[in-house]
């Protein structure tokens, strides 16, 4: 899964042309604009690219989807989103675990850790970049989980999930609680992903 | 429980002696200069004092413990250290009920829920404060709760417990995902209450 670590923005080959890296800082400036002014849920492609002065299509080419360009704009150090088929694929009993798994070992490079630790602040300390995030999770991560799920009270179950894992990455990376920041990534995922399992199907 | 939500100051019968509400005042800020200075483990009551002016007993006289004058400093929303005794009493099969059954019924107040969002933020938000909190949950609750555990890895447990409610508040309370934050006190008691229970026990 160590391919959605980290995003790899699109890159054209061979020498970028005149301007193109330009309309590409263009077009993430007004990204960030458009999605702090609208949230992400009501940000669209087509109002970006009207606040860069491009069309449309030059947004796709450069940044794929929304979800993506959300993932540049805010230098989102992991990708969930993009790593949950996978998880979800496989052996059902142990979704729990290779969740946590996946987070953690993410979290483990240095680079991807400072990132979230970042990311984590902003969203919870700044009340402006609050909602922007909880869309995003809302939209791109739990609701594709709860559709998975297909019960009933799945998003309830899949909020539960965030509950935890949102939980254990400040507890262990933010507030550095002694005893969670020196555990290993296998005693946590021992500890931690039955609560997930439990929570996503039982 | 209710007693423990909102620490009541300690106030002397009476109308107030000359300048003694100035010396309340003045502890206060040498408080909360103390706090942010040095921590809260390495934080005295004589430090504060000095600070403030005044003799140690008249700090001990007007806010009590350390931990209750941490608790006036930062405006805590509620005092789970306090609470905690109480908890752990009675049927050990439901303390993981307990412990979240009397947080989000304590935040069920709006006055207890704003001022633990801010805390909440602040906490997380601010790279200063965050070790201050971390500090004082450690101190003052997660150690007494893995003494009261009495098994080897108690601090771990007690930590993950940390993890799951801390998430817990701030996905309904902070990142508002719809699910938890329309949910029940008594569903998420149901849903919640096991993971707790998991940790300290299982």
């Amino acid at each position: 899964m160590a391919e959605y670590a980290v995003p790899a923005p699109r890159r054209r080959r061979g020498r970028p042309r005149a301007g193109e890296s330009d309309a590409r800082e263009r077009i993430l400036a007004a990204a960030v604009e458009e999605f702090a002014a609208a949230g992400y849920d009501a940000a669209t492609i087509r109002g970006i690219a009207a606040r860069a002065g491009v069309d449309p299509a030059l947004v796709h080419h450069h940044f794929g989807t929304k979800a993506d360009l959300f993932g540049e704009a805010v230098h989102a150090p992991m990708r969930p989103d993009l790593a949950l088929p996978e998880i979800l694929e496989g052996d059902r009993d142990r979704v729990g675990e290779r969740i946590v798994r996946y987070l953690l070992e993410t979290w483990e490079k240095p680079d991807v850790r400072k990132r979230g630790v970042v990311l984590l602040r902003a969203a919870i300390g700044n009340r402006l970049t609050t909602p922007l995030l909880a869309e995003f999770l809302s939209r791109e991560l739990l609701s594709r989980l709860a559709r998975a799920l297909e019960v009933e009270d799945a998003s309830l179950r899949a909020s539960l999930v965030a509950s935890q894992v949102a939980g254990l990455l400040i507890a262990r990376f933010v507030l550095r609680l002694p005893a969670l920041a020196e555990a290993s990534v296998d005693e946590l995922v021992a500890r931690v992903g039955p609560t997930v399992q439990r929570y996503l199907f039982d």
